[in-house]
């Protein structure tokens, strides 16, 4: 067997486990030095490949390597960056298979969302056309929940456990006040093409009088008149509502309600969150004092608070990538498999890349109640065990010890790009 | 001795730790039978007492009187209500001591922020001056942090350890995304009046370079030019740069930035919310992505992040409530003594209600730096022991465990209460 080198790249959105999955996989190629030999990160991702920025993960210690389990964000960086369609010829699959060659990389491991699998795809087809022998395995990440063919992403489970915290804690905030000052807390959550977050937070409710009394989801065109009639019954019935909204609710027409800087159908100018928008609204026509948040990134980097189970797939997932890899797995993304029966039990598989690149897995319609306004059985079922189980990271000082790498860049062996 | 009644009210914006005040008072109302009869908590407040609404704390178990210690909000409701000046001949005073007289009260705990300890305060002179002998005894609570003679309120080392939490993890996602996404992340904090909760979150930064790299103070008049000129070059310095704002940040004619459905001095109509503004504000002058959140009640009702300092002297501030009643003590609030030397120590004592009542406890200037955008070394002295130690509630299920209780109201005595 011939020893080659690797390089892992972090892409798209942060979430509070991704780093597990980086540690995972770097734990796991420092254990096999017979067949990966050095283990290079991309600086924020592909471009990072692209500039020939690569960082040398052998110069961690074991120690910080073994803290990213622990840590939230990218430690290495991330990008938005969508690669053109695969062609040997264009300059940018030139340049990237100038730095493999370079660098003798036999091993590409792709952590990302649709975005990142579709990265490693068009990679993988352009090593195989030109005959570089490179094995190219994605490993999903994304609080999104939206790839395909896996039962969950990882990231997810971490932000479902937030929001559901979250709502749990604002609930009795709100119900001890409601007597006499605020009667309704709207928190919005991110999910902007789909409401898995937001459906997330229905985990909160033990019981149906528990919050989120209602959940207003991307799926469901927004009625103000229908959405404005069920706070003003639950307000008498309850004394109070607390409502989660997700940052893509839109009208059914198709408008985003939170539309940066334009006009709302109530003729209101705003900024930019639904939240802040819906508080509006219930206080100009039912008069009713209403408290907001927006969460935005601190529910994705909210590792304080991360699903054990969130961080346990994703630490197995960058493992599994090294394993499948020196195995000779090539062209897949790496997922996990909800096993059948009545305890939650799960294990990794793979499928082929080209089988996920460029599809979205939507919250299926019966995840939703009838009414439009929370989550059925279903859902609940679905989303309980990945919620389940407490990480918590170290800390000092009274806060979270999270680890800041070194991040030691390789000498470049090639011209710079100007791409 | 003789056996009397007690009444305990919560008040004002609740805390993750005034549950704990209760526990600890309703644990040691409950060992003393000899001294204390019924211990009853008013249902919201003070109103409470006035409609003659009072929950019979006899009837919870010990185990859900155990569990208040980590249950965030209010669990006897709470209220915003002021008392007039003290006078026996007004309706108001005259039924206080009608509930009190029927219930046979001889103990009056009062659990709150300012207006709850001049509601103490009050109705303690009303008792003295007609001769009706009971003890009040005001315990703080408040995540302001603005009570006097104390030298920190319980509430406040918890949200200090949330926002500090969630910017050092809010840091960590935005300089992973910066180099080719968000470069600018902007996080609302609460304290319209102190910067108080604003300063907390300086303790993220371990070095000169994490965040928070900027702090809106409410102390600091807002300069649009000064602020701005410090965000580009944190930008292009560090690549991009995380801001914490007072929800009290205001204009040097003392105009706050976020007057709910006002123009702002850029002409932006807006809905409430500094951050949402300053976001878009950057965004229009200086074309930097931004992102914001507002975490407003999850800040003060994230039990899951409590303090364990902040945990350990609410519970004793309600135990010692009890113990310095029976003990005599009259027409005081309890207040929390920072030992001298270089560990932290502290221990409860006693201040008359009339040094306490309406006076508010300013950010001393020396708290911040002098460019006016962080904290001083003499502001970390202060704030490092108050976040200092986790207290992780029991979870089940994935999420924290909190109780909620049976309240059972104690039959009336009396006529109804048209006030």
């Amino acid at each position: 067997m011939t020893i080659r080198n690797a390089i892992y790249t972090q892409s798209g959105g942060m979430t509070a486990v991704i780093n597990a999955s980086a540690c995972g996989l770097i734990e796991a190629a420092r254990s096999d030095p017979k067949r990966i030999g050095k283990l290079f990160a991309g600086r924020n991702g592909i471009l990072g490949v692209l500039r020939e920025e690569l960082f040398d993960t052998s110069k961690e210690s074991d120690e910080d390597i073994a803290a990213l389990r622990e840590t939230p964000g990218g430690a290495f960086g991330s990008c938005r960056y969508k690669l053109p369609e695969p062609d040997p010829d264009l300059p940018v699959y030139r340049r990237l298979l100038a730095v493999f060659k370079a660098h003798d990389i036999g091993f590409f491991f792709c952590n990302g969302g649709g975005d990142s699998q579709d990265t490693a795809w068009k990679v993988s087809q352009v090593c195989a056309r030109t005959g570089y022998q490179m094995q190219c395995l994605g490993i999903p990440k994304t609080v999104d929940n939206d790839l395909p063919c896996t039962d969950c992403c990882p990231g997810f489970g971490s932000v479902a456990k937030y929001v559901a915290t979250s709502i749990r804690e604002a609930d009795l905030d709100v119900a001890s006040m409601c007597s006499s000052s605020t009667k309704v807390f709207i928190m919005e959550v991110m999910g902007r093409h789909a409401g898995w977050i937001a459906a997330a937070a229905g985990l909160a409710a033990a019981t149906p009088l528990d919050a989120p009394h209602i959940i207003l989801f991307p799926e469901i065109a927004f009625n103000a008149d229908h959405f404005l009639s069920r706070v003003q019954q639950l307000v008498s019935e309850l004394g109070y509502c607390v409502i989660v909204a997700s940052e893509g609710v839109r009208y059914d027409d198709g408008r985003f309600l939170a539309d940066a800087d334009g006009k709302d159908a109530f003729g209101h100018v705003q900024l930019g969150g639904v939240a802040p928008l819906l508080a509006t609204v219930i206080r100009s026509r039912l008069g009713y004092k209403c408290h907001w948040a927006v969460a935005d990134y601190l529910q994705r980097a909210a590792r304080h608070i991360a699903s054990a189970t969130d961080v346990a797939q994703a630490y197995a997932l960058g493992r599994a990538a090294v394993h499948m890899a020196v195995a000779g797995k090539d062209a897949v993304m790496l997922v996990i498999v909800r096993e059948s029966g009545l305890a939650y039990g799960w294990h990794l598989d793979t499928v082929p890349l080209h089988e996920v690149a460029n599809r979205e897995r939507p919250l299926p319609s019966e995840y939703i109640a009838s009414d439009g306004f929370a989550i059925s059985t279903a859902a609940r079922s679905y989303l309980q065990p990945l919620i389940h189980g407490e990480d918590h990271p170290r800390y000092r000082d009274g806060l979270p010890l999270y680890v800041r790498l070194r991040n030691e860049l390789t000498p470049p062996l090639l011209q710079g790009y100007a791409g």
